[in-house]
């Protein structure tokens, strides 16, 4: 009740935290500069801690040293946006692993199949899952349904690896933005079931999936659908409108009510979108040095708050840095 | 789109899912009473599968086969309802992890101390917290701050170790129904950061807090806040309310307008409340053959539609069972 922060965006008085932390500051630029280049979405912590040790260095201090070439645009052919109601949420979809599901939510979203569809559930610590609610809606040239992609040779992957043991998998790390793990005894990768990232529904038969549904996921890894239902992307801004569409009261979150569903404005390919109405987002490359101090830098907190440094980090734990595009 | 779900509780037409699970049958009683009997919340899911293979068990069947003696009501002395304007929240305290702050709890309840305060910030992904927004309303009885209890002695305590390696913790667990770990090198346990864990939060000062404010996981597991912050309990109803808080836009997720705050209507210990208004809930004893084969079911889940059983489980993802008790 006695300490209170001072940030440079607001006044937050008198209150004790989780975490005791000031609003990072991204190189010192004036107030405007800085909130216009913030980063706008990092899983899963938005807010970075300040460094006021001399030893090591936050995540705070590692993105403000980082290079511009540290950074890449997301793919307009692997962006997609659902914009909804409340706001549009940016996928960015991942082809190295779901390269025909990939083309298929690209022929999806140009058939203009979620427009008018709806968010249909909403299970807590779970899932949120969109799609047609009647199932009879055409998919035009679209699949309906597709070959699984569950896994993948892992061999042809810029794999960046974490040190640290996972429950799951015999190894667990990043390929170009998105949390993975392999098998080197198998030969196989695959995406990892982390917060914000997207799937393709199916039933019980493997090959039942396309992604005329999608789910996202919305509480704890849920790590024992990993290698059972094909990933597709992941969430890069607009998991705080998903994550907190109310819980559905039927069986498994569905909505028991059509008027509960969030109706589904339109789905579109970032590249079909004129550019002055696309999201200008960077995301941090995972293979770079920069990222490799991040993980550190999370595994080992340097902020005065943290008294036991974990040592250790989990794939789903790490941040994957979203900023606005620089100029 | 062509396989249709048929459940007891509802019809789920022509939708794809995460997990094709239909309503869990517990026991064959009449759907009134299977409703009224029902498991009302489980951590993470809240559904579970119904098997329709012959070898190996599913949850439902796990709990559709436990005695009364495997479950026990809650304690009204550690049982803490937070009434809020969409409903109430049921959080159990952990008295053999987190004595004094137990205590201190029990004395702010009684002394009405949150009546009127609010939920004042709401981070995706990551906590959830409330408390005096000003920090000046008396503590009356109760203590301001207290000492960390952030670590216990492991002896003493009946711990239902988990098989599977934690990428935090030496091993993990179970005591008296809250996930744990323990390091018997150093002799010690303590509670972990799992979704709908409720702690204590603190400034940089290891005793500065004390539960005047409090927070709850909303988020993957952020287990580096284990043996950092002193965890008092968990929810065991009412996380949908919690976790769907709209997301504050200030600096870690606190609303920066007093009117986006949630009030509290009021906080009360459960042995302060007429019988007649008490929640009746019983929560699985960890302590139990039924809760091994649970987690036993939960590692290599028998439902049809997995094909890739994970043969682990992490602490965070193994459901905690709570139903209403039983006439």
């Amino acid at each position: 009740m006695s300490v209170k922060f001072v940030t440079s965006v607001q006044s937050v008085k008198s209150v004790k935290s989780v975490q005791s932390v000031k609003q990072a500051p991204w190189g010192k630029t004036p107030l405007s500069k800085t909130l216009a280049h913030a980063v706008v979405a990092v899983l899963p912590l938005l807010l970075a801690a300040v460094d006021s040790r001399a030893a090591g260095r936050t995540m705070a201090d590692v993105l403000a040293a980082s290079k511009p070439s540290d950074w890449r645009p997301l793919d307009p052919e692997n962006t997609v946006y659902m914009d909804l109601p409340r706001g549009r949420v940016v996928i960015e979809l991942a082809p190295e692993f779901a390269p025909k599901h990939a083309a298929n939510i690209r022929a999806l979203a140009r058939g203009k199949y979620f427009d008018g569809l709806a968010i249909m559930r909403s299970q807590d610590n779970y899932v949120v899952q969109w799609g047609d609610p009647d199932g009879k809606k055409p998919v035009g040239a679209a699949h309906k349904t597709l070959a699984a992609e569950f896994t993948r040779p892992a061999s042809g992957l810029k794999f960046t690896a974490l040190p640290d043991p996972d429950t799951y998998a015999a190894q667990t790390g990043f390929v170009a933005g998105f949390p993975a793990a392999r098998d080197s005894a198998q030969g196989s990768a695959w995406l990892v079931h982390c917060y914000g990232m997207v799937g393709a529904g199916r039933d019980n038969d493997v090959n039942s999936g396309g992604g005329a549904e999608l789910y996202v996921v919305t509480g704890n890894a849920p790590r024992q659908l990993d290698r059972n239902i094909t990933l597709v992307g992941r969430v890069v801004q607009g998991m705080d409108i998903l994550s907190t569409m109310p819980r559905g009261r039927g069986a498994m979150g569905f909505y028991e009510k059509p008027d509960e569903r969030t109706p589904i404005t339109h789905v579109r390919l970032a590249a079909d979108v004129p550019d002055a109405e696309r999201a200008q987002l960077e995301v941090l490359k995972t293979d770079t040095q920069t990222f490799t101090d991040l993980v550190e830098s999370r595994r080992n907190r340097q902020d005065e708050w943290y008294k036991v440094p974990a040592g250790r980090i989990d794939v789903c734990n790490v941040p994957l840095p979203v900023r606005k595009a620089q100029p």
